[in-house]
Protein backbone atom coordinates (compact mmCIF):
# COMPACT_ATOMS: atom_id res chain seq x y z
CA UNK A 1 0.00 0.00 0.00
CA UNK A 2 1.60 3.43 -0.91
CA UNK A 3 1.17 6.00 1.54
CA UNK A 4 1.18 10.05 1.17
CA UNK A 5 4.69 10.78 1.28
CA UNK A 6 5.83 12.15 4.99
CA UNK A 7 7.93 15.26 3.90
CA UNK A 8 10.03 14.32 6.72
CA UNK A 9 10.77 11.13 6.19
CA UNK A 10 13.82 11.70 4.05
CA UNK A 11 15.84 13.43 6.89
CA UNK A 12 14.47 11.07 9.56
CA UNK A 13 15.55 8.27 8.09
CA UNK A 14 18.65 9.00 8.34
CA UNK A 15 19.14 8.15 11.97
CA UNK A 16 19.15 4.71 11.12
CA UNK A 17 22.31 4.80 8.96
CA UNK A 18 23.90 2.20 10.66
CA UNK A 19 20.42 0.01 9.57
CA UNK A 20 19.25 1.57 6.83
CA UNK A 21 20.79 1.47 3.37
CA UNK A 22 19.95 4.67 1.05
CA UNK A 23 21.17 2.72 -2.42
CA UNK A 24 22.41 5.64 -4.27
CA UNK A 25 24.67 4.05 -6.62
CA UNK A 26 23.05 0.84 -8.16
CA UNK A 27 26.03 -1.27 -7.97
CA UNK A 28 27.82 -0.05 -4.63
CA UNK A 29 27.31 -2.89 -2.87
CA UNK A 30 27.02 -5.72 -5.26
CA UNK A 31 29.09 -8.70 -4.13
CA UNK A 32 29.76 -7.25 -0.77
CA UNK A 33 26.50 -7.81 1.38
CA UNK A 34 28.44 -10.38 3.77
CA UNK A 35 31.13 -8.39 4.36
CA UNK A 36 28.69 -5.18 5.28
CA UNK A 37 26.42 -7.79 7.46
CA UNK A 38 29.43 -8.46 8.90
CA UNK A 39 29.58 -12.36 8.66
CA UNK A 40 29.68 -14.86 6.40
CA UNK A 41 26.51 -16.77 6.82
CA UNK A 42 23.44 -17.36 4.08
CA UNK A 43 21.56 -14.09 2.86
CA UNK A 44 17.87 -14.08 2.99
CA UNK A 45 16.53 -11.21 1.10
CA UNK A 46 12.60 -9.93 1.49
CA UNK A 47 11.47 -8.23 -1.76
CA UNK A 48 9.05 -5.69 -0.21
CA UNK A 49 9.55 -5.51 3.22
CA UNK A 50 7.01 -3.00 4.16
CA UNK A 51 6.37 -1.80 7.41
CA UNK A 52 9.36 -4.83 8.86
CA UNK A 53 6.80 -7.15 11.23
CA UNK A 54 7.75 -10.21 9.05
CA UNK A 55 11.52 -9.76 8.28
CA UNK A 56 12.27 -7.91 11.78
CA UNK A 57 10.90 -11.36 13.49
CA UNK A 58 12.68 -13.35 11.00
CA UNK A 59 15.76 -12.29 11.99
CA UNK A 60 15.43 -12.31 15.41
CA UNK A 61 14.80 -15.93 15.22
CA UNK A 62 17.54 -16.76 13.00
CA UNK A 63 20.48 -14.61 14.10
CA UNK A 64 22.87 -17.09 12.27
CA UNK A 65 21.32 -15.93 9.14
CA UNK A 66 22.06 -12.88 7.19
CA UNK A 67 18.62 -10.78 6.76
CA UNK A 68 17.86 -7.56 3.97
CA UNK A 69 14.78 -6.04 3.95
CA UNK A 70 14.35 -4.35 0.50
CA UNK A 71 11.66 -1.51 -0.09
CA UNK A 72 11.30 0.96 -2.69
CA UNK A 73 9.21 3.02 0.02
CA UNK A 74 10.55 5.51 2.65
CA UNK A 75 7.94 5.98 4.73
CA UNK A 76 7.09 2.39 5.38
CA UNK A 77 11.09 1.22 5.46
CA UNK A 78 11.09 3.96 8.10
CA UNK A 79 8.67 2.13 10.73
CA UNK A 80 10.71 -1.26 9.93
CA UNK A 81 14.13 0.48 10.68
CA UNK A 82 12.30 1.83 14.09
CA UNK A 83 11.17 -2.30 14.42
CA UNK A 84 14.82 -3.61 13.97
CA UNK A 85 16.58 -1.03 16.04
CA UNK A 86 14.21 -1.73 18.92
CA UNK A 87 15.09 -5.34 18.52
CA UNK A 88 18.71 -4.78 18.48
CA UNK A 89 19.32 -7.27 15.27
CA UNK A 90 22.93 -7.20 13.81
CA UNK A 91 21.74 -9.34 11.26
CA UNK A 92 19.82 -7.34 8.91
CA UNK A 93 20.05 -4.61 6.72
CA UNK A 94 16.96 -2.91 5.28
CA UNK A 95 18.09 -1.41 1.83
CA UNK A 96 15.73 1.35 -0.10
CA UNK A 97 15.50 0.03 -3.55
CA UNK A 98 13.58 -1.08 -6.10
CA UNK A 99 13.16 -4.83 -6.83
CA UNK A 100 13.62 -4.11 -11.18
CA UNK A 101 17.36 -3.02 -10.03
CA UNK A 102 18.31 -6.19 -8.74
CA UNK A 103 20.53 -7.30 -10.51
CA UNK A 104 22.93 -4.50 -9.57
CA UNK A 105 22.28 -4.83 -6.31
CA UNK A 106 23.30 -8.62 -5.93
CA UNK A 107 25.94 -9.96 -7.25
CA UNK A 108 25.41 -13.55 -9.33
CA UNK A 109 24.83 -16.65 -6.62
CA UNK A 110 24.97 -13.93 -3.78
CA UNK A 111 21.47 -14.59 -2.61
CA UNK A 112 20.41 -17.86 -1.00
CA UNK A 113 16.72 -16.96 -0.32
CA UNK A 114 14.22 -14.70 -1.38
CA UNK A 115 10.49 -13.81 0.50
CA UNK A 116 8.25 -12.76 -1.53
CA UNK A 117 4.91 -11.83 0.83
CA UNK A 118 1.26 -10.17 -0.45
CA UNK A 119 3.00 -8.68 -3.02
CA UNK A 120 1.05 -6.31 -5.39
CA UNK A 121 -1.51 -8.88 -7.66
CA UNK A 122 -1.45 -6.40 -10.63
CA UNK A 123 -4.86 -7.67 -11.40
CA UNK A 124 -5.10 -6.26 -14.81
CA UNK A 125 -3.36 -8.23 -17.25
CA UNK A 126 -1.50 -5.54 -19.16
CA UNK A 127 -0.10 -4.78 -15.41
CA UNK A 128 0.99 -8.74 -15.55
CA UNK A 129 4.96 -7.64 -16.10
CA UNK A 130 4.51 -5.90 -12.54
CA UNK A 131 3.92 -9.04 -10.53
CA UNK A 132 6.90 -9.72 -8.65
CA UNK A 133 6.35 -13.11 -9.67
CA UNK A 134 6.40 -12.90 -13.39
CA UNK A 135 8.82 -14.96 -15.68
CA UNK A 136 10.93 -11.41 -16.04
CA UNK A 137 11.63 -11.18 -12.34
CA UNK A 138 11.96 -14.68 -11.73
CA UNK A 139 15.22 -14.83 -14.44
CA UNK A 140 16.62 -12.17 -12.63
CA UNK A 141 15.89 -13.98 -9.47
CA UNK A 142 17.81 -17.24 -11.08
CA UNK A 143 20.84 -14.73 -11.71
CA UNK A 144 21.28 -13.61 -8.17
CA UNK A 145 20.41 -16.86 -6.62
CA UNK A 146 22.40 -19.01 -5.65
CA UNK A 147 22.77 -22.96 -6.55
CA UNK A 148 19.54 -24.40 -5.02
CA UNK A 149 18.39 -21.16 -3.67
CA UNK A 150 15.08 -20.82 -3.21
CA UNK A 151 11.86 -18.14 -3.51
CA UNK A 152 9.22 -18.65 -0.46
CA UNK A 153 5.94 -17.27 -1.58
CA UNK A 154 2.61 -15.76 0.58
CA UNK A 155 -0.05 -14.65 -0.99
CA UNK A 156 -3.67 -14.20 -0.09
CA UNK A 157 -4.83 -13.50 -4.00
CA UNK A 158 -5.55 -16.80 -5.65
CA UNK A 159 -5.96 -15.23 -9.04
CA UNK A 160 -1.62 -14.27 -8.21
CA UNK A 161 -0.93 -17.48 -6.53
CA UNK A 162 -2.72 -19.80 -9.73
CA UNK A 163 -0.35 -17.34 -12.23
CA UNK A 164 2.78 -17.46 -9.94
CA UNK A 165 2.42 -21.21 -9.76
CA UNK A 166 2.34 -21.26 -13.71
CA UNK A 167 4.81 -19.30 -14.10
CA UNK A 168 7.16 -21.43 -12.05
CA UNK A 169 6.27 -24.40 -13.90
CA UNK A 170 6.66 -22.93 -16.98
CA UNK A 171 10.70 -22.19 -15.90
CA UNK A 172 10.87 -25.52 -14.56
CA UNK A 173 11.72 -24.69 -11.24
CA UNK A 174 10.95 -27.58 -8.61
CA UNK A 175 8.05 -26.63 -6.18
CA UNK A 176 7.03 -27.78 -2.75
CA UNK A 177 4.90 -27.33 0.14
CA UNK A 178 2.56 -26.04 -1.91
CA UNK A 179 -1.04 -25.01 0.29
CA UNK A 180 -4.20 -23.18 0.01
CA UNK A 181 -5.16 -22.21 3.21
CA UNK A 182 -1.35 -21.97 5.02
CA UNK A 183 -3.42 -21.34 8.97
CA UNK A 184 -4.89 -24.66 8.50
CA UNK A 185 -2.33 -26.44 6.90
CA UNK A 186 0.42 -28.75 8.75
CA UNK A 187 3.04 -26.46 8.26
CA UNK A 188 5.11 -24.92 11.17
CA UNK A 189 6.56 -21.85 11.89
CA UNK A 190 5.06 -19.68 9.62
CA UNK A 191 6.01 -15.78 10.54
CA UNK A 192 3.01 -13.52 9.65
CA UNK A 193 3.21 -10.16 8.06
CA UNK A 194 0.97 -7.32 9.38
CA UNK A 195 -1.12 -7.54 6.50
CA UNK A 196 -1.41 -11.15 6.87
CA UNK A 197 -2.80 -10.73 10.60
CA UNK A 198 -5.23 -7.99 10.03
CA UNK A 199 -7.16 -10.40 6.37
CA UNK A 200 -6.34 -14.34 8.09
CA UNK A 201 -8.75 -12.96 10.73
CA UNK A 202 -10.95 -12.40 8.35
CA UNK A 203 -11.32 -15.66 6.90
CA UNK A 204 -9.28 -15.22 3.91
CA UNK A 205 -7.01 -18.16 3.10
CA UNK A 206 -3.57 -17.95 2.69
CA UNK A 207 -1.78 -19.55 -0.03
CA UNK A 208 1.83 -20.42 -0.32
CA UNK A 209 4.32 -22.44 -1.79
CA UNK A 210 8.10 -23.06 -1.91
CA UNK A 211 10.19 -22.61 -5.29
CA UNK A 212 13.71 -24.26 -5.84
CA UNK A 213 15.85 -22.28 -8.30
CA UNK B 1 -20.09 -43.05 -7.01
CA UNK B 2 -21.09 -46.67 -6.46
CA UNK B 3 -24.48 -47.87 -7.53
CA UNK B 4 -26.14 -50.90 -5.93
CA UNK B 5 -24.99 -53.67 -8.42
CA UNK B 6 -27.66 -54.80 -10.68
CA UNK B 7 -27.83 -58.55 -10.88
CA UNK B 8 -28.51 -58.31 -14.96
CA UNK B 9 -25.25 -56.54 -15.67
CA UNK B 10 -22.90 -59.42 -15.72
CA UNK B 11 -24.82 -60.50 -18.87
CA UNK B 12 -25.95 -57.79 -20.34
CA UNK B 13 -22.29 -56.02 -20.71
CA UNK B 14 -21.59 -59.16 -22.78
CA UNK B 15 -23.64 -57.45 -25.97
CA UNK B 16 -20.66 -55.44 -25.97
CA UNK B 17 -18.05 -58.01 -26.38
CA UNK B 18 -16.72 -56.00 -29.39
CA UNK B 19 -16.53 -52.67 -27.58
CA UNK B 20 -15.94 -53.63 -23.67
CA UNK B 21 -13.15 -55.65 -22.19
CA UNK B 22 -13.33 -57.88 -18.68
CA UNK B 23 -10.28 -58.20 -18.08
CA UNK B 24 -9.80 -62.21 -16.74
CA UNK B 25 -6.31 -62.56 -16.64
CA UNK B 26 -4.44 -58.99 -15.79
CA UNK B 27 -1.72 -59.08 -18.52
CA UNK B 28 -3.89 -60.98 -20.93
CA UNK B 29 -3.48 -57.75 -23.31
CA UNK B 30 -0.13 -55.87 -21.61
CA UNK B 31 1.90 -54.41 -24.42
CA UNK B 32 -0.90 -55.62 -26.99
CA UNK B 33 -3.32 -52.75 -27.13
CA UNK B 34 -2.19 -51.26 -30.31
CA UNK B 35 -2.93 -54.12 -32.04
CA UNK B 36 -6.08 -54.23 -30.00
CA UNK B 37 -7.17 -51.11 -31.41
CA UNK B 38 -5.95 -51.90 -34.75
CA UNK B 39 -4.24 -48.98 -35.39
CA UNK B 40 -0.57 -47.57 -34.29
CA UNK B 41 -1.43 -44.44 -33.05
CA UNK B 42 -1.22 -42.72 -29.74
CA UNK B 43 -2.90 -44.50 -26.80
CA UNK B 44 -4.65 -42.20 -24.16
CA UNK B 45 -6.24 -43.70 -20.83
CA UNK B 46 -8.64 -42.61 -18.78
CA UNK B 47 -8.61 -43.95 -15.08
CA UNK B 48 -12.15 -44.10 -13.76
CA UNK B 49 -14.45 -43.72 -16.60
CA UNK B 50 -17.58 -43.50 -15.21
CA UNK B 51 -20.49 -43.46 -17.30
CA UNK B 52 -18.54 -42.25 -20.22
CA UNK B 53 -19.46 -39.25 -21.17
CA UNK B 54 -16.15 -37.78 -21.79
CA UNK B 55 -14.24 -40.44 -23.25
CA UNK B 56 -16.80 -40.83 -25.83
CA UNK B 57 -16.85 -37.07 -26.67
CA UNK B 58 -13.22 -37.11 -26.28
CA UNK B 59 -13.03 -40.31 -29.12
CA UNK B 60 -15.52 -38.69 -31.53
CA UNK B 61 -13.20 -35.90 -31.63
CA UNK B 62 -10.08 -37.54 -32.18
CA UNK B 63 -10.58 -40.31 -34.28
CA UNK B 64 -6.72 -40.56 -34.97
CA UNK B 65 -6.10 -41.55 -31.13
CA UNK B 66 -6.02 -44.98 -29.38
CA UNK B 67 -8.69 -44.39 -26.03
CA UNK B 68 -8.78 -46.78 -23.57
CA UNK B 69 -11.64 -45.88 -20.85
CA UNK B 70 -10.90 -48.25 -17.63
CA UNK B 71 -13.51 -48.57 -14.94
CA UNK B 72 -14.21 -50.88 -12.28
CA UNK B 73 -18.02 -50.51 -11.17
CA UNK B 74 -19.28 -52.61 -14.07
CA UNK B 75 -23.04 -50.73 -13.85
CA UNK B 76 -21.41 -47.89 -14.93
CA UNK B 77 -19.42 -49.22 -17.11
CA UNK B 78 -22.39 -50.56 -18.75
CA UNK B 79 -23.85 -47.01 -19.69
CA UNK B 80 -20.35 -45.93 -21.20
CA UNK B 81 -20.61 -49.03 -23.54
CA UNK B 82 -24.34 -47.58 -24.30
CA UNK B 83 -22.92 -44.41 -25.31
CA UNK B 84 -19.61 -45.69 -27.18
CA UNK B 85 -21.84 -48.40 -29.33
CA UNK B 86 -24.11 -45.30 -30.35
CA UNK B 87 -21.60 -43.68 -31.35
CA UNK B 88 -20.12 -46.17 -33.02
CA UNK B 89 -16.30 -45.73 -32.22
CA UNK B 90 -13.84 -47.98 -33.56
CA UNK B 91 -11.30 -45.81 -31.34
CA UNK B 92 -12.14 -47.05 -28.16
CA UNK B 93 -12.00 -49.74 -26.07
CA UNK B 94 -13.96 -49.99 -22.11
CA UNK B 95 -11.83 -51.96 -19.67
CA UNK B 96 -13.59 -53.50 -16.83
CA UNK B 97 -10.39 -53.62 -14.35
CA UNK B 98 -9.10 -51.89 -11.50
CA UNK B 99 -6.15 -49.34 -11.51
CA UNK B 100 -4.45 -51.00 -8.64
CA UNK B 101 -3.66 -53.81 -11.63
CA UNK B 102 -2.30 -50.85 -13.76
CA UNK B 103 1.26 -52.53 -14.15
CA UNK B 104 -0.19 -56.16 -15.31
CA UNK B 105 -2.82 -54.29 -17.68
CA UNK B 106 -0.09 -51.98 -20.12
CA UNK B 107 3.23 -52.75 -21.25
CA UNK B 108 5.77 -49.67 -20.00
CA UNK B 109 5.95 -46.98 -22.04
CA UNK B 110 2.55 -48.76 -23.48
CA UNK B 111 0.50 -45.08 -22.79
CA UNK B 112 0.93 -41.80 -23.97
CA UNK B 113 -1.56 -39.91 -21.72
CA UNK B 114 -3.43 -40.69 -18.68
CA UNK B 115 -6.76 -38.72 -18.03
CA UNK B 116 -8.11 -38.47 -14.38
CA UNK B 117 -11.91 -37.01 -13.96
CA UNK B 118 -13.30 -36.58 -10.53
CA UNK B 119 -11.21 -39.03 -8.83
CA UNK B 120 -12.64 -39.95 -5.07
CA UNK B 121 -10.81 -37.43 -2.74
CA UNK B 122 -10.58 -40.20 -0.06
CA UNK B 123 -10.72 -37.11 2.77
CA UNK B 124 -9.41 -39.11 5.36
CA UNK B 125 -6.10 -38.59 5.97
CA UNK B 126 -5.47 -42.62 6.47
CA UNK B 127 -7.10 -43.35 2.86
CA UNK B 128 -4.63 -41.18 1.14
CA UNK B 129 -3.07 -44.16 -0.38
CA UNK B 130 -6.34 -44.92 -1.99
CA UNK B 131 -6.02 -41.32 -4.21
CA UNK B 132 -5.11 -41.71 -7.57
CA UNK B 133 -2.91 -38.79 -7.43
CA UNK B 134 -0.82 -40.74 -4.55
CA UNK B 135 2.74 -41.07 -5.27
CA UNK B 136 1.84 -44.64 -5.26
CA UNK B 137 -0.14 -44.81 -8.32
CA UNK B 138 2.56 -41.72 -9.98
CA UNK B 139 5.19 -44.47 -9.32
CA UNK B 140 3.07 -46.80 -11.60
CA UNK B 141 1.78 -43.85 -14.10
CA UNK B 142 5.29 -43.40 -14.99
CA UNK B 143 6.29 -46.97 -15.80
CA UNK B 144 3.55 -47.39 -17.95
CA UNK B 145 3.73 -44.07 -19.66
CA UNK B 146 5.85 -43.59 -22.73
CA UNK B 147 8.79 -40.67 -22.35
CA UNK B 148 6.89 -37.17 -22.12
CA UNK B 149 4.24 -39.16 -21.64
CA UNK B 150 1.62 -36.73 -19.77
CA UNK B 151 -1.35 -36.78 -16.68
CA UNK B 152 -4.07 -34.48 -17.29
CA UNK B 153 -5.90 -34.25 -14.26
CA UNK B 154 -9.43 -32.39 -12.82
CA UNK B 155 -11.13 -32.26 -9.81
CA UNK B 156 -13.82 -30.13 -8.12
CA UNK B 157 -12.25 -30.81 -4.52
CA UNK B 158 -9.10 -28.12 -3.41
CA UNK B 159 -7.86 -30.45 -0.71
CA UNK B 160 -7.37 -33.19 -3.17
CA UNK B 161 -6.04 -31.00 -5.93
CA UNK B 162 -3.72 -29.17 -3.40
CA UNK B 163 -2.36 -32.82 -2.40
CA UNK B 164 -2.15 -33.76 -5.79
CA UNK B 165 0.00 -30.97 -6.52
CA UNK B 166 2.05 -32.11 -4.20
CA UNK B 167 2.53 -35.17 -4.99
CA UNK B 168 3.11 -33.99 -8.73
CA UNK B 169 6.27 -31.77 -7.26
CA UNK B 170 7.67 -34.36 -4.76
CA UNK B 171 8.35 -36.52 -7.52
CA UNK B 172 9.95 -33.82 -9.68
CA UNK B 173 7.19 -33.94 -12.06
CA UNK B 174 6.57 -30.80 -14.33
CA UNK B 175 3.09 -28.73 -14.20
CA UNK B 176 1.77 -26.89 -16.75
CA UNK B 177 -1.63 -25.33 -17.24
CA UNK B 178 -2.68 -24.91 -14.01
CA UNK B 179 -5.88 -23.52 -13.41
CA UNK B 180 -8.18 -22.86 -10.19
CA UNK B 181 -11.10 -22.25 -11.83
CA UNK B 182 -11.13 -24.07 -15.29
CA UNK B 183 -14.77 -22.50 -16.99
CA UNK B 184 -13.69 -19.14 -16.37
CA UNK B 185 -10.20 -19.79 -17.13
CA UNK B 186 -8.35 -19.47 -21.21
CA UNK B 187 -8.29 -22.98 -21.24
CA UNK B 188 -9.93 -24.40 -24.54
CA UNK B 189 -11.84 -27.03 -25.83
CA UNK B 190 -12.35 -28.76 -22.40
CA UNK B 191 -14.47 -31.42 -22.34
CA UNK B 192 -16.71 -31.94 -19.58
CA UNK B 193 -17.56 -34.74 -17.56
CA UNK B 194 -21.20 -35.47 -16.47
CA UNK B 195 -20.23 -34.50 -12.63
CA UNK B 196 -18.17 -31.36 -13.78
CA UNK B 197 -21.62 -30.26 -15.63
CA UNK B 198 -23.73 -30.72 -12.65
CA UNK B 199 -21.53 -29.33 -10.17
CA UNK B 200 -19.81 -26.54 -12.17
CA UNK B 201 -23.66 -25.41 -12.53
CA UNK B 202 -23.83 -25.19 -9.09
CA UNK B 203 -20.68 -22.67 -9.05
CA UNK B 204 -18.29 -24.85 -8.00
CA UNK B 205 -14.53 -24.21 -9.43
CA UNK B 206 -13.16 -26.95 -11.13
CA UNK B 207 -9.50 -26.98 -10.74
CA UNK B 208 -7.44 -28.65 -13.48
CA UNK B 209 -3.30 -29.06 -14.49
CA UNK B 210 -1.12 -31.27 -16.51
CA UNK B 211 1.55 -32.57 -15.32
CA UNK B 212 4.92 -34.41 -17.78
CA UNK B 213 6.45 -37.21 -16.84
Amino acid sequence: MRLRRKAWIGEAIKEYSDLVILLQSGNAYQGRWREILGRDAPLHVELGTGRGTFITDLAALHRSTNFIGMEAVPDVLYNAAQKAQFRELNNLKLLLADVNNILDIFAPGEVNRLYINFCDPWPKRRHAKRRLTHAGFLAKYKVILALGGELFFKTDNIKLFEFSLNQFADMGLSLGNITFDLHNSSYEGNIMTEYEAKFSALGQPIYRCEVRF
